[in-house]
């Protein structure tokens, strides 16, 4: 018994969206533990939708379709499904009442080409849509075949597969035995590196140990089979403590840790504070801090100084030094990080200058460049340059940058200034 | 001739990342005219890997694969290829002697796995990674089937493609009519209300209008089939402009346009400045604003303004107004907005104040809760509440929050104060 994820829209071929459903509905199957083996995209086509039916219905037992029961023309999964299945389609009263009520309530009227959402199989099960016009279904076309549908807006996706399409599969006796995964992440060491250091745990069979690369975060992934969680906590422990030894400092978090909750936990249980100067990231690592709830706690806020004026005015910092230095220099660095500590008050400070390109750099200051200051407790002070190359996307340098920025900090609040 | 994008990855299967290498081959075949109806992905299973091989090799003719090509014992896909085709493994001399002039300029030694990079089929020709360590392949084991491979590190994958696999493509006389699309965005209108009024456009056929929903944003793609690019905005420009003037101010860009390029380029061309004060998205806006290079133009930059006390000591926010309104009120939103635009001097200021959950909501102040206020050059200011609704994630809410500011000054750029 395997599940497949099919995930219908020309938008997906032609590459105007990511696939997040596919990536979601992936998590939430491997923590089932049904063993999941393909996923397949195809566009608003009838014909080649009913071809990946086909093949799909033949290696797969629990198919999930996401995408095309919007209201347009091109919106076919439904009707691709019946015309596969040689059933007609009916519409549902409950549905168009549930339609006309939702229209109702945001004062607005039901167009026509709504009512096409309430046509279903003959014999499916309507799959609820609490948040959106467009239901689902829960069909049953043939022996050892389950059918499941959503719309493809992840939000009414994932309320309906929470309310319904969990406790419907648990039913069915689906998820008994789970695969339960720990992401161990790491910072400041290569993926070969790593590989290198814990190369005799990849033979392992339970738990398995992989490794993999994601977006400047190397990680490894421990999975082990059980009956429960806290029997797959106890296979994977043992493991995990081993490897985050071999790692190091350079180990930094597991799962659903980021470097913004890992700092923050350290802040909080230090009862320290924090804030931040930023230049070229302009927010964004307040934003990176903020993103996990609770931050108000030792997160007092921050400075975008943007322009120079506002380094000089806000910040304190020398107009001399901008000048003799530039404003992407280890010295500002440093004077931005001291100005929105004295400024706020706060334990620590971290700041951020550099060239995000992707014009503006120079032979001398390639884009890439960037200079992190941290401020410390002892209002000691320290400008660290990164090189993070030419050749990266301006968000991708962004994102590098506030990432230092926050390992940095995590390594002090670890090791002590 | 088809081409199809095979991913493979057990990361993807069990949800560990997106499958951002997917869209950004989708949209690079979309922009060469290249077919492509099936994305495909797979585990690091050698079994699976060949099934999918098997399918893809009949109903496609371009089979584009990433991953699995690393220094780890579960990358197998040059394996699992060469295995499909019965084909050995052949170790090459200029690989294994790049490796290593890898390793020497990063000052490190090149670790034992790593030779496995330099195994690929029998002739095959090497496509180089001028990036990383793991060369993909281009190969055609038999008739009418060409094969590319790509490591599935974005950055590494994106240069390959651009530098190798373009030119490669082109030379055997691919890509040669394209499909050439216009994204147009909208907000402040539904899907099926935008569809409604433009249906009549749906039953085009060069160029075809199809809409969808994305992240809070309603979009249609204009397709045109075109020898060239401008043959093709030829045939998409009537109908693009007959859409806008149907959509009016809902209408807010195309393409790469974002709302805070629009707005940047508007305030541009009015010569005016921006300031923001952030509580809730933490610097979320001011990123947003400056994820455009050239943001220097007109933006100074804000406060993060997370804590009252940092509320109250830098944007002059009235303890009163606090204590008798709430940080997440009409009043502090436009005390706040009047208080950045006074400290940095800019013409206009926007400020975001709000309860992005998922704790901190009340009955009467729920999650999604968000008041943005925007100074005006004429120092009027106006507070506008929005309610983003209890169920949306922190993020979401914290995005649509930016987003949101960012079009009322669109709106109040456009139609003057």
């Amino acid at each position: 018994m395997s599940a497949e994820i099919i995930c219908v829209g020309t938008e997906l071929l032609l590459g105007d969206i990511l696939n997040s459903n596919a990536r979601w509905l992936a998590q939430e199957l491997a923590g089932l533990g049904i063993p999941h083996f393909y996923q397949t995209v195809v566009g608003d086509n009838i014909e080649r939708l009913q071809k990946v039916l086909a093949m799909a219905s033949q290696r797969s037992s629990i198919l999930i379709f996401t995408g095309g029961l919007g209201p347009t023309p091109d919106d076919l999964t439904t009707e691709a499904i019946a015309l596969y299945f040689q059933t007609p389609l009916k519409e549902r009263e409950e549905i168009v009442s549930d339609i006309k009520a939702k229209f109702a309530k945001r004062e607005r009227k039901m167009t026509a080409n709504n009512l096409k959402q309430a046509l279903l199989p003959e014999g499916a099960e309507i799959l609820p849509n609490p948040n959106g016009t467009a239901p689902g279904m829960i069909w049953q076309p043939q022996e050892n075949l389950t059918i499941l549908t959503f719309p493809g807006v992840p939000s009414e996706m994932r309320r309906m597969w929470e309310e319904t399409a969990i406790p419907y599969l648990k039913n069915q006796g689906w998820g008994r035995e789970i695969i339960f995964s720990q992401m161990l992440k790491f910072r400041g060491i290569g993926e070969s590196a790593l590989a290198e250091k814990v190369k005799a745990f990849f033979d392992l069979t339970n738990p398995t140990v992989a490794p993999y690369a994601s977006n400047g975060e190397v990680r490894l992934r421990v999975s082990a089979k059980a009956k429960d969680q806290i029997e797959a906590l106890a296979i994977i422990s043992p493991v995990a403590s081993q490897i985050k030894y071999l790692a190091g400092l350079d180990y930094f978090g597991c799962d659903e840790d980021t470097l913004a909750s890992v700092v923050g936990d350290l802040l909080r249980q230090a009862g320290q504070t924090l804030s931040v100067a930023e230049s070229c990231t302009g927010g964004g690592l307040g934003a990176m801090i903020t993103g996990s709830g609770g931050a108000s706690d030792y997160f007092m806020g921050g400075i975008m100084a943007y322009s120079n004026e506002v380094k000089i005015s806000q910040l304190g910092v020398a107009q001399e030094s901008i000048s003799e230095f530039g404003a992407v220099s280890k010295e500002v660095a440093c004077s931005m990080a001291l100005g929105i500590k004295e400024k706020l008050k706060t334990d620590w400070a971290l700041s951020i200058t550099g060239i995000a390109g992707p014009s503006g750099g120079s032979e001398e200051k390639p884009v890439g460049l960037v200079y992190i200051g941290i401020a410390m407790p002892n209002n000691a002070v320290e400008g660290v340059k990164f090189l993070f190359g030419e050749e990266k996307q301006r968000e991708f340098i962004r994102y590098l940058s506030s990432c230092s920025a926050l390992d940095l900090l995590r390594r002090k609040l670890l090791v002590g200034v």
